[in-house]
């Protein structure tokens, strides 16, 4: 079997570089980019963290392709999530300046060359808001056929949002982008905070890596210090939610996830802005309504939450 | 103990005869008034079918106030489900004119009047859009205070609404209302789809309302053909949803279903316009939310759906 080529459209973020070092120790996965968005910081520091991280993985030779600064819908403010990943975006650890640049390509120009130098072969991972992606299916009309798969990291399908009890962070990020992206036609995979938060890191499973030999695990283990703050004063939960992690497997190892299908169309305003509404098909309705006629996408319903957080623990230890 | 006083707030409405007919023989409640309400048909018809039923039942004593016949925030068009309860609202039977007449007194004014003279004694059961109880609030800022309880049919808590993946019908008929209502401080609960789709009168309980020597049984049997032949078209189950008698019950026998408690926020604007949203206080938001500093209300989460059905059946079997 041929590796999968994957490029992750990432904002890091705490559990971004969990997800982006589980994907570099991943054999079933091939990296060939990262593309960068705000969402937990603003897109310049994205970039830099992203390229930062891989100069920590020795893993330079994959290119960074900075993506937009702005909702799809221009003038919209930006919510940013520093509060949860600290002011850098990597757990206040002020880190060196990277030495790498990024390529001259925007993000969307990089997605849309990519897709179509490898037309079906390309799975992007999409761990932030959904703008980069969204202004590659506006570059180029061929996009959603030519990409291979779209996983999305976002939505919150039947329970309450994280940044209000209508919206997850992510759709709520560019809820027009969003929108566009799930009717896009692409093959696109949502995996929504109803799934991610069953998946938790505990503070047992952090002493663990600490005390780990691995060079992620131990990198990991600091900056996850007020990610853990974050989450033990705003949920009652003795852990971390490993959200992009179980997204970026969801690329990896399919088997770990189980899916709906239906359409999905995203709330662009109101006090339910970034809400995610699947059509579940039980009735059919006589009027013809926003959902109507539009592709479907894929929805994940269940998780191996286990199996998540052993993957992803085993593949950060690895030394 | 003291019979429970309720107000039928009503858009009849196939369903809402059961409710009606099921009040009438209930010894644990005084039916003291219907107001009526567009929804299933115009306010019109609404109170003609009120009327009618009232005759039907032999109880003329009770006072009919006719509501609103427009939305709160005026100007927005009504959606009338004449398909699934007929051109008459009552499954296209051509029953004759009413001879009775509603009290000059209108629904609003009529609730607010019930609910100073019965301070907390009073129950609404409203089975359509919220509009009169809306209106009612805006009348008197003590009605909340002084109701005694308001039990709504409407929303849809997690699941997929019935006008449109988002909406339930009753939200959807006036959002605007709704939203007054749930954050209104008043003792509200909502019985949603998610709790009636639970609860089933079937084409075998159809039959034996059809050979029962009841009044009320035999007359439903009749009006019922319309609603099973929607319900058999729009979803895949052998029977029809007894929203109405669902909520009904509710007042009369509160041990029939289960409650959890939150605030409640309608969504009034855009596709998922009519979206009712529970915040279940799993999470701690930093920022502030339109969910926040606002009044609880309880919202069904379970119900005895056969000990419904049971109670439905016996009463209106009842010679």
């Amino acid at each position: 079997m041929a590796t999968k080529k994957i490029i992750i459209d990432t904002d890091p973020g705490i559990d971004d570089t969990m997800a982006i070092f589980v994907a570099l120790r991943s054999p079933e996965v091939d990296v060939i980019g990262l593309t960068t968005i705000y969402g937990n910081v603003y897109t310049t520091l994205a970039t830099r963290n992203a390229l930062h991280l891989l100069e920590v993985a020795g893993r330079t030779d994959i290119p960074v392709a900075e993506g937009s600064h702005v909702t799809i819908t221009k003038g919209t403010k930006l919510r940013i999530a520093d509060f949860v990943h600290g002011a850098d975006g990597l757990g206040n650890q002020n880190f060196s300046p990277p030495k790498g640049k990024p390529i001259e390509q925007s993000a969307a120009d990089f997605l849309v060359q990519q897709a179509n130098l490898y037309p079906g072969q390309v799975t992007v991972v999409a761990l932030g808001p959904l703008t980069n992606i969204a202004l590659a299916i506006q570059l180029d009309p061929a996009f959603p056929k030519n990409i291979g798969q779209i996983v999305v990291l976002g939505g919150a399908f039947g329970v309450n949002g994280n940044v209000n009890p209508a919206a997850e962070a992510n759709i709520f990020g560019d809820p027009d982008a969003a929108d566009i992206v799930f009717t896009s036609g692409a093959d696109v995979v949502a995996v929504g905070i109803n799934v991610t938060h069953q998946v938790i890191l505990t503070d047992a499973d952090r002493e663990v890596l600490a005390n780990s030999i691995g060079k992620f695990a131990r990198y990991l283990s600091k900056i996850l210090e007020v990610y853990f703050a974050y989450h033990h004063g705003a949920y009652s939960t003795r852990g971390v939610y490993l959200h992009d992690p179980t997204a970026l497997l969801a690329a990896v190892n399919p088997s770990l996830i189980t899916y709906t299908e239906g359409v999905v169309r995203v709330q662009t305003s109101g006090i339910t802005r970034g809400l995610t509404i699947l059509y579940n098909k039980q009735k059919r309705f006589e009027e013809v309504t926003e959902w109507s006629d539009k592709p479907t996408v894929k929805v994940a319903v269940t998780v191996d939450a286990p199996g998540v957080v052993k993957m992803t623990m085993e593949r950060l230890m690895d030394s």
